[in-house]
Order: C-alpha cells, then structure tokens, then sequence
C-alpha cells in the first residue's frame, strides 16, 4: 500500500509499505479520504519537528471502513463505517483524572505523535473510533474531525439559540464554527478579508463582512441594537483579529480563542475588565463532540460539498499540500486508495 | 465643614463647603471615615482628568451615620450605620437591561464621576445605601467597599471549597482577595515580590511565596500534585504577573484579571489553548457583593485591623496620599469629622 510520510526539509514522500497487523484491541482501517488540516502544514514547514518523528504518516481527519479486527475487540465488524477520534491519553494524569482526558497531559495525538491515516489501511486501537451511518458519503465523514474541532467550540462557548456569534476569520474553522454555531439556533455573522472565501461563506448561506471596507464597530452596534455580539470566535490567528473578536463583544460577552498563537499577542484586557468579558481557551474534543458533528453532516448542517474544494489521489499528496498552502482551496482531501489499484 | 478636592496638576486642597441638602429620595451621611483607593492615586495623577469635573470631591470607600433624609424615603432612620455602593445606573441600556447594571454603559460611578465622601457631609440617593449591623465599627466597616471588589473577584472565579487559589499580588485587594477566598475555604497562597507585604500576608496567616527567590513552576507543582491551580487572581498589573497567574493553572483553570491593564500586555493564549483555560473580566460588584463584604468584616474574615495602616485627618489628606503612594502604607482611612470640631 502507499503511505504519504513528512521526512523533514519541507518534504513529503510517497511510500509502498505493508500494512500492519492488528494486534489485541486494535482494527485495521481501509481509509477512503484522509483531509490535509493546518497542522498538516504546520508539521510540513517544520515547525513541529522536535514532536514528530520522521518519516511521519501524516494525517487525522479520515473516514474509512473496518478491514479487519484484533483480538478481543467487540462491537466492530468487518464493513463497518467509522471515522477515528485521534486521541489516546494516558488515564492516569491529573487532566485524564478530572475528566478531561482529550487534554491529558501525556496526549498520544494520532498523526502527530504516531502514525495518521494518509495510508491505505491504518492500524488503532478499537477505542478511537466513531461509528458513521451508512447514509453519510465517506467523503463527507472526513470532515467530522474538523467539524468536531468546530462543536467543541461552540460547546466550550455555551452558545444558546438565539444568541449573536460573531465569527473573525472564514477560512476551512472558521467555516465550520460557522456553521455549527447556525446549527445550535445562533444568529451568526463571518467577518473575513479574503473575497473568495467571503463569497463560500456567502454560499452557504452566512452573512459575511470585510473588516477592510466596512466599519465593523458601527455594523456591531446596529446588528446587536448597541449591545455587543453575545460571543465572539477567534479564528484568524491574527492579533488584529483578537482585538476585533473583543471589541465586538456586549457586556458579560465570551471569546473563545480557536486559532493557535504560538507566541503571546496583545490582548486588550481593559476591555476584558470594562465588559467583565471572558476568553475561553478550546482545544480539539470530546467524544460528545465527534458523536454531533457526524450528526451535524448527515443532517447536511455542514455543506461538505461546498467545503471539499478538491479530492487528490495519494501519490498527488505533495501537490495537494501546495494547493491548500496556496490559500486558494478550502478544504483538500487526499483519496487514499487511489494509488495501488485496489480502489 | 471640610472637603478634599482634586484640582488637578497633582494638587489636593482641602476646602471649606456648606452641606447639601436632600432632594428627594436622597439622605445626607455623616461620613466617618473614608478609606484611600488605588483609584484616587490614579486621579490624583492626572491620568482621569478628561473624566472628573474638577474642583472633585474624591472618595468611594466609606461608612457613616445618617445625618437626614429627604421627602420619599423610606427604610432608613438618622443615625443609621450606613456604607455606599457607590454606582449609580441609567436603567436603559443594554447592560442594565440584562441585569448588569453594576457595569452600565452610562454608569455614574460616585467619587469620581460625581462627587465623593471624602468631606464631613456627603448627600446621595437612597437606593445606594447599605446596611451596617452596629456590632461593625465604622472605621473597619469603610473597608466594604474594596471587600466587596474582592468578594465580586471570588464569586466571577466560581471559587469552591477546597480548590487552590493562586494571587498574584499582595496589595490591598491582593490580599481582601486572598481573605474572601480563604473565606470560600479555598487553599491560598500569595505571590509577591515586596517582603513588608509578603510580611503582613503572614501575619494575616496567608501563605505567601517571593517569585524573586522561589521556582513558581515547581513550588505549583509540588502544591498542587502536578496539577496546577484551580484558580488564579491577576492582582500584579504587571505583564510577568499575567504570565504568572496563567502558568499556575491546572487544565480548565480559571484566571480572574482584577488589575487594570490600561494598554494591551502580551498573553499566553498557547498556554489559554493547550490547558482550555479561561480568562474573566471583573469590575466594581453588584449589591449581594457588598452584603457579602459586610458579612465577613463583621465575622473578622477580613483582618481590618491589620489591612489599616493609618487613620489621618481630613486636613491632612495630602500627605495621606503620599504615604499610600510610597508603598509603605496598606490602607490608609481619612478622618473625615477630624478636620471642623464637631467629631
């Protein structure tokens, strides 16, 4: 089979290996589509280079269909669909022991920290999967990592129907948080500077803005009647975007930081204290939230057919990793059986 | 009788003024004592001169004696042992209208926005007023309303019972922080850099630690069992402060940023995502704050003997200033009957 493996210097190189063995409690997956996620690139620009170890098969947003089963796994057959929840903790840290496990201190992240799912067939414990129904496209279900990234947004968020969510940055989360937050009853607006991605939001369905052209304080007050937006998403990992997602805010208003700022940006925490706002860090999921982002794209809430702007078979992978880098595409699925004729 | 008025160009004056009568719905305070707020140094050197109507009657912690009462009120008797709340609001505005009222876009914060009780006399709207058991000595009973900030910090954290409460600062409202929080049987420690303060927050019987000479990270560490806290209180207003109160939390960790950050600092929201932390504003309080606050003065929760440095006459409210501002002083009350012979 063919793998797709990031081996340092800004390269990927595509591979024939042997699929591995399923050993007790684990499944082998034939992976459909395995989508390329910013950290993808991230790990490509090297910047990840002292957590991943090379050659890394990259990948984590994948649906696929159970090939084979290990010892003692129950509940999983042959055929099934199943996305996987790339998360193995340790149980035993203080994170895992106060019930949140998806930010254990000693995370395995499957596809950073181990080998991900940009392989024909896939290797992990039966613990990480999610079942998907059958009526949900397999092409489609590999967008319920992402989407989940979305849910727990707006989970961690406490959004209520009816509420304002002002969303800065309409890029492949930005898109999602969108429409996530549209599905949870919120009256939603994507703030955005590129046009092309102002013009996706605005098919499907999302009202947009471009902070370049229009006064964003002054569309704030007549949209919200001089309140505020109720919560606000940071998603452009941009400080100007910070700065606007806190300025939109009514009083007693919630931020949750989505993008990654790796190193600290300003932030305006007298208009934290003025408000008594607060800033909601939010960091991958829980299994809750994979379970309503499959939900999420059978019900159809997320357009998967606008946001998969293009699907590349494996052996295409570098090409595709440009095409994503280039800003032109949205989301770039990698089809990862196209490559050795078994497809 | 005698007022303390902020002029501007650093300048206090003490002036001879005759009392104002109650309108209606208004009552005329004895003020007893006044206490000297971080805030009124803030005035006094220029940095609110766009906001104060000078000649300005400075002061807003406080407690007295009814002295009169207007037509139309009803509830309170002369003589009454009476503090203030000193926030008045408009009523209207979006805030208010989402029972935030304490931060209302159009709030006439008394003592600065309108005159204070830094004079013998001071005349205010009944619905400001705030009951004072007579077992409470005015003098400790003028700390109300820089309780009622800490207790309002307590309560924005959700601080439970026998979580870890990390301050950072050991300041006049680092330490009513501590206090409430001890109150709440939290498990307190407080960082601070000036030995006097780390000083009166032993003898208060706080734990209290010298960033200067400890290693924090370890210390927390061992503290918490390689958790972190529960959560941290911002009371620095330095920018290492912020990143101190940030490092200390454990996974879903809350931080309250009590200091006012006039200009954006930089802040760690790597550390915000990778721990899912959240950052609350906290402003002024609301009334069951200042309830709260009384509560625990009048049950020696908060150490007011210890937290009072001095009690100067009203005459000499200059070099009450001065000593607040050096640093050598906690809090500092101004005798405001002291001054005109009728105490």
């Amino acid at each position: 089979m063919l793998a797709a493996t990031y081996v340092g210097d800004r390269k990927l190189t595509v591979v024939e290996r042997e699929p591995r063995s399923p050993g007790e409690g684990e499944v082998v997956i034939d992976v459909a589509y395995t989508g390329i996620c910013g950290t993808d690139l991230h790990i490509l620009h090297g910047a990840m280079d002292q957590r991943v170890t090379m050659p890394a098969v990259l990948g984590h947003e994948m649906a696929g269909t159970i090939a084979s089963v290990g010892e003692g796994v129950e509940g999983w057959s042959i055929g099934d669909h199943v996305t996987v929840m790339p998360l193995a903790s340790c149980g035993h840290c203080p994170a895992c022991l106060s019930g949140n496990s998806h930010i254990c201190h000693n995370l395995n992240f499957l596809g950073i920290d181990s080998p991900g799912s940009m392989q024909a067939s896939w290797t992990v414990p039966d613990k990480v999967l999610v079942p998907l129904p059958a009526s949900l496209s397999l092409e489609h279900a590999a967008l319920a990592e992402p989407t989940a990234v979305a849910v727990h947004d707006v989970r961690r968020a406490d959004l209520r129907e009816g509420e304002r969510a002002f969303v800065v940055g309409g890029g492949p989360i930005g898109l999602l948080v969108a429409c996530a937050a549209r599905a949870r009853g919120a009256d939603v607006v994507v703030v955005e500077l590129a046009e092309p991605r102002r013009t996706l939001a605005e098919q499907i369905g999302l009202r947009t803005l471009d902070p370049a052209s229009a006064d964003v304080e002054a569309f704030v007050s007549e949209w919200t009647e001089g309140a505020g937006a109720d919560v606000s998403f940071e998603v452009s990992g941009a400080p100007a975007g910070i700065e606007t997602a806190i300025q939109a805010l009514a009083v007693r208003g919630r931020m949750v930081v989505v993008a990654i700022h790796s190193t600290p940006p300003p932030v305006n925490l007298f208009r934290l204290f003025w408000r008594e706002l607060t800033i909601i860090g939010a960091r991958v999921y829980e299994r809750e939230d994979f379970q309503e982002a499959v939900r999420l794209l059978e019900q159809g809430a997320i357009p998967a057919d606008l946001l998969i702007s293009r699907v590349e078979p494996i052996d295409e992978v570098a090409a595709a990793f440009a095409e994503l880098e280039s800003g032109r595409a949205m989301k770039v699925l990698i089809d990862c059986h196209s490559g050795d004729g078994d497809d």
